[in-house]
């Protein structure tokens, strides 16, 4: 039997596929197959991020991820990925899996590296997360000197949201998307909205940055991401 | 008078030249003036990792910054970088200042952009951080699903770093150097050391990976992190 090849978990960055590392662009290129998610439709955004520098005769696996709220079918479709993959790497060939932004910032791939990490070497190639573009585009920082800053899932409670925006000296909001209304009602309870800027599908093609205040009452894509700072806004 | 030339804040990433991305090599390339941070031996961990794609008839500006704790020696450093910076701007160069990691996370190019973004345009670069290098490194995730992740100076006092690290699920305390022991002392008391790991210079030719358990009572390095996640640590 062969040696097992490796898995790498390979981070393409928030959109632009500039901001790929030559070390992921390098990999990708080398490795035998190719990984991703794609949403309901079949699109993967991670893949059209690398689409310039995946080889033609790349084998590639996608894993399609439902994107509902439960998590059994986004488990199964995990568990069915992972032994796609398996099957690769027991016959000794190497396997990246793209991930936007890093692969260990609330990526999927924490989800194979759990189901293959026991049984086969892995490599975690380190991405550009949204947070530093979205701070980019916004022009203004995410943290500076001793401020503490918290990375703060939108899915939460508005309790919860209210408990980690109450004391955070500099927060980002993350995976915003419906959940928008309820964490700028959050913001304005605590006088915070006219500081937070939110950014959507941040150096993608679909970009928009707009200050929190000035978005309208509609749904949001899931990409979106809010910024408060209580410092000093401009820089 | 010519047009302003525009000022560039790049990140390079945490060390590793491979962790630059297209983005910033092209730029890196193609500009008529280069400054980054050194320290007080006048070395520069910055301009290191990009040294390989800076052109040699690149005009050179180093900004001397004292590793002092008070802050006016690096506030008249700052000062003085960013009227030679803008002499270039005024004449119509384009010059570029490499930050290791993201400009705008903890970056100094924040303390240029407070001085220089008024009167001249302004473009952030954004690149890999530390955090998820360190984590690659010690082989967790940052963050997973909806935990609140946290990113906590450890200049701060033993009792701030206990409020923040109490009720962290994740986190990552920055700027370890000589505050190692008040941190692991913190952690000790949470009954969280041993679930830490020390990262110093992540993906750099100088780094080491080691349970906060297992340093030894001596100084740390600078660019040292230690990451602490309450979830599963096996991914």
């Amino acid at each position: 039997m062969a040696d097992s090849g490796k898995l790498y978990g390979i981070g393409v960055g928030p959109g632009d596929p500039e901001l790929l590392t030559l070390k992921a662009c390098a990999l990708i290129r080398s490795l035998d197959a190719i990984a991703y998610p794609t949403n309901g439709e079949g699109h993967s955004l991670a893949r059209s991020i690398a689409a310039d520098v995946i080889p033609a005769e790349s084998v590639e696996i996608p894993i399609h991820v439902p994107m509902v709220q439960e998590r059994e079918p986004g488990r199964a479709a995990f568990d069915q990925g992972s032994l796609e993959i398996a099957g690769h790497l027991d016959a000794g060939k190497h396997v990246g899996y793209l991930c936007v932004g890093d692969p260990l910032f609330y990526g999927s791939f924490i989800y194979l590296a759990a189901r293959l990490g026991e049984k086969h070497p892995i490599e975690v190639v380190p991405g550009v997360t949204s947070l530093g573009a979205c701070a980019a585009r916004l022009g203004q920082p995410l943290a500076a000197r001793n401020e503490v800053f918290r990375v703060i899932p939108a899915p939460l409670s508005a309790d919860q949201l209210t408990t980690e925006l109450a004391s955070a000296d500099s927060a980002a909001v993350i995976k915003v998307g419906r959940h928008f209304e309820k964490v700028r009602g959050v913001l304005r309870a605590l006088d915070l909205a006219g500081r937070a800027g939110l950014v959507a599908e941040a150096t993608g093609e679909g970009e928009t940055v707009t200050p929190v205040e000035d978005v309208p009452d509609d749904a949001q894509g899931y990409f979106s991401t809010i910024l408060v700072r209580r410092g000093d806004p401009q820089w």
